[in-house]
């Protein structure tokens, strides 16, 4: 986590205000502008029930791609399921922040977290949009970054750097979200900036490739939210020639976005509701990568397995019940577990282990659990944290 | 629950021993046998991993019907990932069990549950089924269903009776089961004993109809055991023609038959680790029954939805939320979502209810939630439980 982010690239401005939608009086209304039209990606929720904001965004960039000027979010209440009036506020909110800055409603995103089935109250959007607009500088990303927290404890954010075309280029990222956090991305919102000249329909596929491994990686409890989304905004500053998918410095940049991306799930996963650690659940061996996935994901989703990793349980048999219920291939007789560097399970059955040692590695904040199903080549890595009593604290005590 | 059960319908005895795999002393080997050989029907587990009395079940019936004469059943140790040798340890319980009631090993059906990893003290497992036949009497079926269980906190059974060619005919099955896999402690075990006369295929057809909507209709946790059981004995001592499939009989027959473990399902469910209620997730509407299955369950898998139940939070946004997520079609402008008898979402919006009032009908012991999908007719019924601390509790304190 830095104080400083998505205005670290050259271009981009942010702000976050106040404007009463939470009743906490903290922050709820955040901008993250670009000075001029920037290179846009987005990715969104797989989820068949979508939040006003998604709607119009896939409206205003049907391919995911396109070129835009600025996103504005707020939080305390997501505009989800509030029908046609709630198209009209999310509509509204783009034009009254695009007015502000000079621009074309179409060129500004929209997202909104927090609880559904309310309409906004539009009165306070509308005053916060305007200070937010007024406050816009390159020092108040934090601002912004609370501004779109819900039952976050932690601000995520991340930056990193890279040299294209010999230029310095930066990507920096902040997210939110910390429950309905699954498979599908998240109740998670992230708005990514970069100074790298490139090509929207590049940046999309960079997007979509780093999607899959980080945000579509976590899950805290498997749900899956109706308004994740991930915006990612290039201003060209960097002075690179602008990349296509084709360019030699493309796969450079994928790498870097795909690791902001990374991070940012993995700090997502690390504040889960309730999470005392991040557990990284690293499958090999499938006879494809998207077995590997169904069968990490099986794993992540065990509430067994998260109960006992929260307890320091070296408790292998539930990691291997959790894999053969999978969809993916198993074969329990190829199948190797490691927790940490110890292997627990190969062969068929459960190799001897130092119990103790082992649970005291899984005491530590982030733990990583390998499956080798030895059955091809198929790999992938699931994040997720384990299941405390304070989950149920937090989801039971809460009241819509 | 009643306390004679198994040994209601004519022709079988029951017994219950500890023999001391159970470290508390409790009961821990049971033998239901029949006087004769019995028709007999099986379902087992759908994971991948499965233990040794899996195994060697699926070996005897290996098309899940066939003739047999008794089942024996310890709990405390599960003989999964045993190997070879855990193999031949189920193979000698069998036999065991076989040459002291006079029968042939493959009449003699086994299952165990409990920690999983660890050979079976067949001592010990020996010398508790010489007791147990010992004890096979007539009025044991309160020890035989101690026996089998391990984390459960209650007693499960169900009795039903129905006339078949004007024959009285009764149906009785006892289960174990409250977590849905603990490789640890936990799986779901059901023996069903009946005086129908039916052919075992015939048998098969009505237990497998049934399973799919109660055994195979509960989850408390998403998880699947490795060790899953159902099998159901028939004595044919009810006097009536012995039923096939295109019996006008069947139909009732199969009616009962899926009544008791229905009852049955409702009862694991309502034990589930930690649970203070059952869920009942009904859903109708879908474009067939497989994705009513698929929706039930994504809304029965929660862990929010659960946590919404068991703090009576009428939370229709999770509800929602989980429907959208599931790979079944799912259209909000055409769902309706009703607690208890309360519409809480239809027409793509939230519907003003009593909130105080809803959640007071959430407070109850069992609570229905009614998900109309209004796209066809599927339907399906999933049975689960709210997810609370002691969840936690139970399966991030015990140790492997």
């Amino acid at each position: 986590m830095t104080s400083r982010h998505v205005t670290l690239p050259a271009g981009f401005r942010a702000a976050g205000v106040a404007c009463g939608i939470k009743g906490s009086g903290n922050p709820d209304v955040a901008i993250v502008a670009a000075d001029r039209d920037a290179a846009a990606a987005m990715v969104t929720t797989r989820n068949q029930v979508v939040g006003a904001p998604v709607i119009r965004n896939r409206r205003v960039l049907p391919k995911g791609y396109g070129r835009v000027r600025a996103i504005v979010i707020n939080a305390g209440n997501a505009n989800v399921c509030t029908g046609k009036a709630g198209l009209r506020d999310a509509d509204a909110m783009a034009a009254r922040t695009a007015r502000l800055l000079g621009t074309d409603p179409d060129k500004v995103l929209v997202a909104s977290t927090g609880i559904i089935g309310h309409r906004l109250e539009m009165g306070k959007v509308g005053r916060g949009i305007a200070a937010a607009v007024d406050e816009l500088g390159t020092r108040n990303d934090s601002a912004a970054l609370r501004a779109i927290m819900t039952t976050d404890t932690r601000e995520k954010s991340a930056v990193v750097q890279t040299l294209i075309d010999r230029k310095p280029v930066t990507v920096a990222g902040m997210a939110k979200g910390s429950g309905m956090i699954a498979p599908s991305m998240a109740t998670m919102i992230s708005v990514i900036t970069t100074d790298v000249a490139i090509r929207p329909s590049a940046l999309r596929k960079a997007l979509a490739e780093a999607v899959a491994v980080s945000f579509n990686a976590v899950t805290v409890d498997s749900d899956t939210s109706t308004s994740d989304t991930v915006v990612v905004l290039a201003s060209g500053l960097a002075g690179n020639t602008a990349l296509t998918a084709r360019s030699g410095g493309y796969r450079k940049f994928a790498a870097t976005l795909k690791e902001v991306c990374v991070e940012l799930a993995r700090q997502i996963a690390a504040d889960g509701e309730g999470a005392t650690k991040v557990i990284e659940i690293a499958v090999r061996g499938a006879r494809n990568d998207a077995e590997a996935e169904i069968a990490a994901k099986a794993v992540a989703n065990s509430p067994l397995v998260k109960c006992a990793v929260h307890g320091c349980d070296p408790n292998w048999g539930r990691i291997v019940a959790a894999l053969g219920k999978s969809a993916a291939k198993i074969d329990p007789d190829a199948l190797r577990v490691k927790i940490g560097r110890t292997t627990v399970f190969s062969r068929g059955g459960p190799r001897p282990f130092d119990a103790k040692k082992v649970s005291k590695y899984l005491a530590a904040d982030s733990v990583l659990v390998t499956c080798d199903l030895g059955l091809g080549r198929g790999v992938f890595t699931a994040l997720t944290c384990d299941l405390s009593r304070e989950y149920i604290t937090i989801n039971a005590d809460y009241h819509t």
